[in-house]
C-alpha cells in the first residue's frame, strides 16, 4: 500500500484512468496540482514516462477579441484530424478557479461531450508566481493522458501574455480589428512573443489596416524568416463562423516545422522544463522554512540577531543548511 | 587584505566610519544595500554587534496626509531630546531611488546640515518583495551606525502599510480631515496595524469628526488597553506648526513602556528577524539557483524530463541538494 493510498489517493490507478481517457480521472489530477496536493510528487514521478507527447499552442489576446470563440474553433478543427485535445483555460486575475469554469462549459459545450477532448479552466495562484507554478504542471497532465494537443487560453494582461509564450511551443497572438490592437501590442512587447498573430472578426470594417499596422511594425522590427529567424504570419478569421480556422492550424504547422528543423523545440522545452524545476524548487524552499517556523530553528536563529551575535546572512545560511537535510 | 578591500570597498573602515557620524559613510552603506552588493554579507557581519539599540517607529498614511511634515516634526522633537535619528523614507511604488529623494531633501533641509540626523530615501524593490527585503537591511545599517530612533516613512499604498508594521516597533497611522480617511481606513484594514493614530492638520474643518470616527471604529471593534491588548492613542496635531509632537512622542513612549513591560517588544523584533532571514534565505537561493542555470546543471535535469527520465519534483529536489553544497 503506497503512501497516496493510505490518503485514500490511489495515484497509479488515478493516472491509468486518465491514460484511458476518464476525464473524471484527468479533472481529478489537475485539481490537485490546483490544489497543491502533497500527492503531486507522485502523480509527476508516475506521469514523466509517459510526457513529452503533446504539442502546447498558447493562445493569448485583449478581452474582447473572441478568445474562446477562437479556442473551440480550434478544437474543432484539431479534432477533425482525429487527434485528441485538452484545453487549459487560465485566468491569471481570478484567485479561485470557479469563476471561468461556467462561462467556458457553455460556450464549450459543442465539445463537452467529446472523449476526445478535454477541458478546463484553472485559477493562476498569485502566490506562488502567476502562470509558473500549476500551468506546467497541468499540461504535464494532460500530456501524460495522452493528449495530442493542448491548446492554453489566457487573457492578455500583464504578466500572463509574457509568460505564455514560455510555457508554449507556439503562441498565438488574437488581434480583432477597431481596437487600437496595432499600439496595444506593440506595448505590450506582444510583437516578441507571437509566434502566429490572428486578426479575429475579419469581417468588420478595419480589418486590412490591423494587418497592414501589424505588416508594418513586423517589417520595421528587420524581422524576416531563416534558419536563426522566425517570421510570424498573420492569419485572419472569423471564428464564429470557423473561417480562416485550418489557415491557423497551417500556421501552427508551418511553425512546428521550422521549431524541429532548428532544434528550438526542444531548447523551448528544455527552458520550460527548467523553469518548472526553478518553480518547484522556491516553492520547496518556503515550504521548508515554513515548516522550520513552526519549530524552533528559525525563532532561534532571530534572537541571535537580537543579541548581536548572528548576522541574518549568517543566519540565512545556517536556515538553508537546516532545509537541504 | 579581506576579499571586501581587493573589490575596493574597505567594509570594515566604513562601518567605522559610520559609527563616527560619517553621513557618506551610512549614505554608501544604505546605497550598497539598495545596489545588493555582494559585500552586503560583510556588511552584515561587521553591524551585527552594534546592532539592536535604535528604536523603529513607522509612519504610514495616504498622499496628502502631511507625512513628511510630520516626521520632519518627530525628528525636531527627538533631537530637541538629544537622541540621533534616523530618517528612511520607502517609496514602494517607485522602481529609483531618485524620484522622492531631493523633494524629501527639500522639505526637510531643516535638518540636513545637523549631523544628528541621517536622512535617505529609499526605492523598495519590487522583485525582492516589496519592503521585505531592503528595508530591515537599511534599518539595521542605521541601527549600526548609532541611530536611537529610526523613523521609517511610507506611503500607505496597498501592502506597503501592513508591511510597514512588521518592520516598526511602534506603528503610526497618520490622518487627515476631510479625506474620507475614515471609511479607507477600515477598509485598508489599517485600525489593525496601527499602535498611534495621528489625526494631522487638526486646525481644519472636521478634524474631530475624524477623530470620532476612529474612536466608534475602535469601539466597535471591541479593543481595550490591558496587558494582552493595547489600544492605540488618537494624538491631534497640526505638523506644519509643530503642535501636538510632543503629545506624538509621548504616546510613543507609552506604547514602547508597554511593548516592554509584555514583553511584545522581543518578540516583533524576533519576528522582524525572522522575517528578514527568509528573505534573504529565498533570494539567496533564487541567486544560487541563477548561477546553476549559468552551468549545465539545470539544463542537464530539465533534459532528463524531457526524456520522461526524470520528474519535476526528483528535479527539484536534486537542484536544491546542488545549491545547498
Amino acid at each position: 500500500m503506497s503512501a497516496s493510498s493510505r490518503r485514500g489517493v490511489d495515484v497509479g490507478a488515478l493516472v491509468e484512468q486518465a491514460r484511458d481517457g476518464s476525464p473524471r480521472a484527468v479533472a481529478r489530477l489537475v485539481s490537485m496540482v490546483e490544489d497543491a496536493s502533497p500527492a503531486l510528487r507522485e502523480v509527476a514521478a508516475t506521469l514523466a514516462p509517459h510526457t513529452g507527447h503533446a504539442y502546447v499552442v498558447g493562445l493569448t489576446g485583449s478581452p474582447g477579441v473572441g478568445k474562446s470563440t477562437s479556442t473551440n474553433a480550434l478544437v474543432g478543427a484539431v479534432r477533425a484530424r482525429g487527434l485528441r485535445v485538452g484545453v487549459l483555460a487560465v485566468d491569471p486575475s481570478s484567485p479561485f478557479s470557479g469563476g471561468a469554469l461556467l462561462g467556458d462549459r457553455v460556450r464549450m459545450q459543442e465539445h463537452a461531450t467529446d472523449a476526445g477532448v478535454f477541458i478546463r479552466s484553472m485559477a493562476s495562484r498569485g502566490h506562488l508566481g502567476g502562470l509558473s507554478w500549476g500551468t506546467p504542471q497541468a499540461i504535464r497532465v494532460l500530456d501524460g493522458a495522452g493528449c495530442d494537443v493542448i491548446l492554453v487560453e489566457t487573457v492578455g494582461v500583464g504578466q500572463a501574455e509574457i509568460e505564455i509564450a514560455s510555457l508554449a511551443d507556439t503562441t498565438i497572438v488574437l488581434l480583432a480589428p477597431g481596437m487600437g490592437d496595432g499600439i496595444q501590442a506593440a506595448k505590450a512587447g506582444i510583437l516578441e512573443i507571437a509566434d502566429v498573430f490572428v486578426v479575429n472578426k475579419a469581417d468588420r470594417d478595419g480589418a486590412q489596416s490591423t494587418v497592414r499596422d501589424l505588416q508594418g511594425m513586423l517589417g520595421l522590427g528587420g524581422r524576416y524568416a531563416d534558419d536563426a529567424h522566425w517570421r510570424p504570419p498573420i492569419v485572419k478569421t472569423v471564428a464564429a463562423r470557423n473561417e480562416g480556422v485550418d489557415d491557423v492550424l497551417a500556421a501552427i504547422d508551418a511553425h512546428r516545422a521550422w521549431l524541429e528543423k532548428t532544434g528550438g523545440l526542444r531548447s523551448r522545452r528544455r527552458e520550460r522544463a527548467a523553469r518548472e524545476v526553478e518553480a518547484i524548487a522556491v516553492a520547496a524552499l518556503r515550504a521548508r522554512i515554513g515548516d522550520l517556523r513552526g519549530g524552533v530553528a528559525l525563532d532561534s536563529l532571530a534572537d541571535q540577531i537580537l543579541d548581536g551575535k548572528l548576522d541574518p546572512y549568517a543566519a540565512a545560511d545556517a536556515l538553508l543548511a537546516e532545509t537541504s537535510d
